[in-house]
């Protein structure tokens, strides 16, 4: 009976059904999996493994999952912020995606999402892109848990010069990557209500129920949107997506910004979830999503960066941070979005609301062994009375120092081990070189 | 002439009034001043100086000014969090302070907060706080540049058994802080319009500014005390202030959440300046303060992280982010509070505010060389194409490498060299194992 891994030397945060909390813990990993949790009795000695790992007193947390990415973005971090939402789209986004967003430039950002989300503790995305068998390839090599949804548009876009192919590619995508990795599950990413016919929508939707896969759609993120769908189709887009058919416990809403008590009752009865974007919300100026109500409603709200060129970084803790914030401010109270609460938005919510709840989002035997490691021997992190706290209010994705998915160690003591970051720093650096709008 | 130390491979952000960026720049440190900055020649060799410090490649910007701290709170960092306001305050912060804030936990806390603020790229605060001496003893030993608050209320606190010799402690203080340290000055902070009587706000300020000393006050903070205000005295906060005399150009406001466009006349005419913590007022649900209105009215408005108890960090960079963030959504404007605005408010604004922008606040020949050098080697902020955004929109504290203060190098490729860093987390962690609410 020798494990895989042994972690020690930590206080387990399990975000399990009773959220314990586990001092002095040890995790025991053999294959994949979760074998054993439990605290360390004070004379026994360490179960026999082939890596033991002393935590060194960090908070042992699930791998935290980000529900909505567009991972290829990080090459325009930065490239264009504090526009109007038209401007920034039209005069610098689309164009430098159709300009500069190639298979081998996709590639590579997304070999930068990846490091970067590692780094941060981020073990699980569900992202959205064209050329996402490009995606596939990054996430793969980074070891990284993710659903990838291929783009639907009714535009040209990357990879896709006649949109009306848009669902022949993606249908392509879904059977290349069906069963291409355990850690990867496809996906089809529907771009928005406003920017795809309900033809397409439905076409989509379908293709992706015939694989039970996930069907993603950004949905009522603007004032702009809600106005624009409403002028064409005396709907709100929550109520239009209703009528189309595609909502169902397989579709994940990203924003949800603009619904009403109208629309929650229809995500909650369509058992669709939610991916909430505060952070891209509130540099885009788009409002403030109702997330306590969408709770209270029983729906599952997860928590997403959106891409780098709207936040301008993927770190989940930053996330937690303005989530629980915004919320307190926005109601005017202190006990909305607790940390606890958050905490599960970006685990074991966020993981239910990709369908993978089953799997990973809590540390619990059994379950997938994806956790990271937050080195509390920092200044800001200094005393700690409760765990969840810090990891809400006072840390960041810089004090990760080891992450595991999947019972493999991908970072240890803050070193990647799964990618050579050195020479993707390079080659990103090298193509936003080329890059000028 | 041979410099104290010369800086190279940088881009040297100055936040001067053309807020120039510097490419390949080198900045040149003799005593505690900045004598020269300029672009690297490409043939030309490094100017002599007894310390050459290659930021290979790292963005060189203003040290950050923190407008407002409570330094020994650090020791309260999540001991209570998601709570009504005033059980937070009744029933966890005051009681705490009355039986743990003895002078040695005040230096120690201090010290922790010290710390954490070099190492996350402060290298100036303006705190208020009782016992202040002893958070004087801890940040000289830092390194740091502060102004320094002793607390005046009309409560028995922290070394002040009777409320009645509040000024007299605070003339003691004065007196004993005055010409201690070139970089620390004095100032009375008084901590609110209603836990102050009018008696009380006049013979605080006359104290203050009979040494022409910053007097510091919280104003506007909440819903609650602006209606308890107005019930009292029929006037707004700021209203009230000013008919007590206590606003001019030595007066720091701090919140200005709850304040009207009659409060902001007043305020820019008596140019009184104001310390923003949006951090803060979002975790304890005050409110958002008008900060496009305050910068319109050509009011100095800088920014701070308030104490660690309602935070949970000094981290300035994230108040940066999230600064700009807010006030977008808030204003429902992408263009709200750009990434340079946010950056002069962290520094050469944060300095206005305490009445240092002569001496730092922008990298300016002539001026202290207070400077801080951040890693952009990272994946979260690669590629770059704009360092004023990486840094409000990506970056966080622990990015920063290494601090100058008035010429002293306190921190150096991330290791900490003013202070005992393990000794400090030790100590912080063995007294809050005694705090229990």
């Amino acid at each position: 009976m020798i494990y895989d891994i042994v972690v020690h030397n930590c206080t387990v945060l399990t975000v399990n059904p009773d959220f314990d909390v586990i001092d002095n813990g040890i995790v025991c990993i053999r294959d994949t999996l979760i074998e054993k949790i439990q605290t360390r009795a004070e004379t026994a000695g360490l179960p026999s493994a082939k890596k033991t790992i002393d935590a060194k007193g960090a908070i042992v947390l699930p791998g935290l999952v980000n529900t909505h990415t567009h991972l290829p973005m990080t090459l325009f971090r930065g490239l264009a912020d504090d526009l109007p939402l038209h401007d920034w789209l039209e005069k610098y986004i689309f164009p430098a995606e159709k300009k500069y967003m190639t298979p081998e430039n996709v590639r590579i950002g997304s070999q930068l999402a990846c490091a970067e989300m590692i780094m941060s503790g981020t073990t699980t995305c569900c992202d959205g892109y064209f050329f996402e068998d490009e995606v596939a390839a990054a996430v793969r090599e980074s070891g990284l848990r993710a659903t990838l949804g291929q783009g639907v548009i009714d535009f040209a876009a990357p990879g896709i010069q006649n949109p009306s192919d848009n669902i022949k590619h993606a249908l392509v995508y879904i059977e290349k990557l069906l069963n291409a990795s355990p850690l990867i599950r496809p996906s089809i990413f529907c771009h928005s209500p406003y920017t795809c016919s309900s033809q397409t929508l439905k076409a989509a939707k379908s293709a992706a129920a015939s694989n039970q896969l996930l069907f993603q759609i950004h949905a009522a993120e603007t004032k702009q949107e809600w106005d624009n769908i409403y002028t064409d189709h005396g709907k709100s887009p929550i109520q239009y997506l209703d009528q189309t058919g595609v909502l169902d416990h397989n579709t994940l809403l990203v924003h949800c910004v603009w619904v009403d008590d109208d629309d929650i009752d229809i995500i909650a009865k369509r058992n669709a979830t939610v991916s909430h974007n505060p952070v891209s919300n509130m540099k885009l100026a788009s409002g403030i999503a109702p997330v306590d109500k969408l709770l209270n409603a029983g729906i599952s709200v997860g928590l997403g960066t959106d891409g780098s060129a709207s936040n301008n970084n993927l770190d989940l803790f930053g996330v937690m941070d303005i989530c629980a914030k915004l919320h307190k401010v926005h109601t005017l109270n202190p006990t909305a979005l607790d940390a606890g609460t958050v905490l599960q938005m970006a685990t074991i919510l966020g993981a239910k609301t990709i369908g993978l709840e089953k799997n990973i989002g809590s540390l619990e035997i059994g379950k997938q062994a994806d956790l990271i490691m937050v080195d509390t021997c920092k200044p800001h992190l200094t005393p700690m009375y409760n765990p969840a706290s810090h990891l809400v209010y006072a840390a960041d994705g810089s004090d990760v120092k080891t992450v595991i998915i999947g019972g493999q160690v991908v970072m240890e003591d803050s070193r990647l081990i799964s990618m050579n970051l050195e020479e993707i720093l390079e080659q990103a650096a090298a193509i936003a070189g080329l890059i000028s709008c």
